[in-house]
């Protein structure tokens, strides 16, 4: 297939407006930012982009992004593999690390069950984590997915086909936001934080 | 020099955060949606980088920034080069262009004179304006810089220059922006449009 003679500047501004939080008018800017700056900013995003596609993929094993496969943290021995924590996506990978909140490993369920998406439970990791739980040596599962309708059907439904494996099986526990003030919070959060008091 | 043994996908993030409106949040929001499209972002996106760094380059004749020089506003037959407007970066252009607004040629100072700034006449290309000016064919310039303290005393320099060239010079009308609530327009601008009235 020929090349369209597109003009190179139009599309990569397209482009750069589908990236989440970027607009048009915020692609223009970034893409003029790199053409004016190439050899800071355009040539070496080129080959970062490059490089990533070429090295970065999902973890047999765990789904998370990384250049290695198993990842960093399925390799890492040094952490507490039998405390497995489920999440939706990579995002919260990166955000309970970055947090230095989790010490084990992860499951990446790659969405949430959802009768309105279509999302069912073969779209999702979930056949994968029910194998890994079986083959032993996790001894907790942390459903640390998203509180939201579909996030609370999903965790239930793993909790039900992870029953029988008589792993434990734990949730985030939910209450106020640190720094976060009473008068702000939803009635659930509320109710919850207040039924949860310690 | 061996390549540093540094994480692509953190690599990635640091040069997205470095983009204009992208902070950290956004840059690994950016880079994660990309890396999980890689056929329908990350590839494409390399590309469109790799391709507007060989083939877009600043117009030798205006600044403007095209994949062919002269540029293909320069170039235009169809274009009055006998109007000639002075911005103070692309942006402007692609702006005034979006807009239709401008329909001769343009001709990018690449900034503004800057006591503070240290920016000084010979960092921009004020010299080429003068020669573009000089050669003949310009009946009027259009100083269409930033409405600023720099903007206003490089628009002041430039008619200076300009002058003894016997060439019109004009800049664009100071008035209410469509759309704009007189309440909301600082005094500055609320006098230049009543004085201006019609």
């Amino acid at each position: 297939m020929p090349k369209p003679n597109r003009d190179p500047v139009e599309h990569l501004v397209s482009l750069l407006a589908r990236l989440p939080g970027m607009g048009r008018r915020s692609a223009r800017r970034a893409a003029l930012r790199m053409l004016t700056q190439p050899e800071k900013l355009l040539l070496p995003l080129a080959e970062a982009l490059r490089d990533a596609a070429d090295t970065v993929r999902a973890c047999a094993r765990c789904g998370n992004l990384d250049s290695r496969s198993p990842c960093g943290i399925c390799a890492d021995p040094s952490r507490d593999h039998g405390l497995l924590c489920v999440v939706e996506g990579v995002a919260d990978v990166w955000a309970l690390e970055r947090a230095h909140a989790h010490g084990g490993g992860y499951h990446v369920l790659g969405g949430t069950l959802s009768a309105l998406g279509g999302t069912a439970p073969e779209d999702l990791a979930i056949a994968q984590l029910l194998v890994r739980v079986a083959e032993g040596g996790v001894r907790e599962v942390i459903l640390a997915l998203p509180a939201t309708v579909d996030g609370a059907s999903t965790a239930h439904f793993l909790a039900d086909r992870l029953q029988p494996t008589g792993v434990a099986i734990t949730r985030p526990a939910q209450g106020v936001p640190m720094g976060g003030t009473l008068d702000g919070l939803d009635d659930g959060t509320l109710a919850a934080a207040l039924k949860a008091r310690r």
